[in-house]
């Protein structure tokens, strides 16, 4: 059986602990704690020596921690339910927007996050190596991400789906990018009303609460 | 037969080239100078009015503008010579591998280019939108570039292509950070020679020169 190593309140492993959801794939998950910075403990570096989560873990011990990389196993390994599109037309509208899911909101906000707060002081970018902050980075993403609000909103007037008419791994990271996004206390606005309709059907999904 | 909108000196649109190129798929080309600035002509607008390139037109007058876009539809539409896998495995190691390329390769550049050329004030990001520049992000971008040649020549010490046995996607985007380097005046350095290598050996690949 598969193995997830996740963090119940972290945005990034929620995207891989949604995906398997949604796929309805059976797994065991573990949980790390980063508030308690559990993903630096010996353990956890012997699965994981990037010390980050989502680690998804293969009944014969391969190990993968990016959320790409996981997704494209999940889809190749357990096709039924696919969240990347069937027909070449889906798979390059899904690949498109989950694109810009992304790089237009979730980099938007790990950049107003993470150039800001605190406790990222010389952690302006996850892995190995230490970058200074740059107050002007977070400005800036907090402009970037009430422009991908509005482009959103656009968006969902004419889509039922971010993608198209299905609901795609495009909706997971859109998902999380309109949750995380409160975390630098950035919300659609209240004129936004297909973004938030949007919103409001995801939550009612299986799949947003776990 | 796909139109591909093209510019033969520019990295982005150089993407969808070699992606083509390597999997062997006839199609027109299209020059659209950017240094002329003809991506802003009335003409082009009714191909992309997004002002970018690539832009791959199918017969029946589909246009897609995003390289994860163009590239998901070829694979799909033209499965042989796959650049993103066959096993399950290799698709999350080329996912993964292609994703660390982008992040960490190409958005350096990005960053370093973009936020220090005197071309690009106020064009500090792509998009309908302006943002000023950042120039302590572009000093940012020049030592992210130079990690990453670090932990690329480290990858090909073990690995014969950047995702493993196969030449890939990922070889494609590696291939163009380490060209589009030169445009922010970084290199790989003389002792990183598992990296200096294997671009010599995309150098002698047909797609290389296209």
């Amino acid at each position: 059986m598969l193995t997830l190593y996740d963090c119940s309140t972290a945005p990034s492993p929620r995207r891989a602990r949604m995906t398997l959801a949604e796929k309805g794939i059976a797994h065991e998950t573990v949980e790390i704690d980063l508030r308690k910075g559990e993903q630096m403990s010996e353990s956890y570096r012997k699965i994981n020596p990037g010390c980050t989560v989502p680690a998804l873990q293969t009944e014969d011990g391969h190990v993968m921690t990016e959320n790409a990389e996981i997704l494209a196993y999940l889809e190749a390994e357990y096709p039924d339910t696919p969240l990347t599109g069937t027909t070449p037309m889906e798979k390059a509208a899904i690949a498109k927007w989950n694109w810009k899911m992304e790089m237009e909101g979730l980099l938007a906000i790990a950049e107003a996050l993470r150039n800001a707060s605190p406790a990222m002081k010389d952690r302006a970018l996850p892995g190995p190596r230490n970058y200074v902050q740059i107050p002007e980075l977070a400005e800036r993403g907090q402009k970037k991400i009430a422009a991908f609000f509005e482009d959103l909103d656009a968006r969902l007037q004419t889509s039922e789906y971010v993608a198209g008419d299905s609901y795609s791994v495009a909706d997971i990271t859109a998902t999380i990018v309109v949750d995380f996004a409160k975390w630098v206390k950035a919300a659609p606005k209240e004129d936004q009303t297909a973004l938030l309709a949007w919103h409001k059907r995801m939550q009612e999904r299986p799949s947003y609460s776990l």
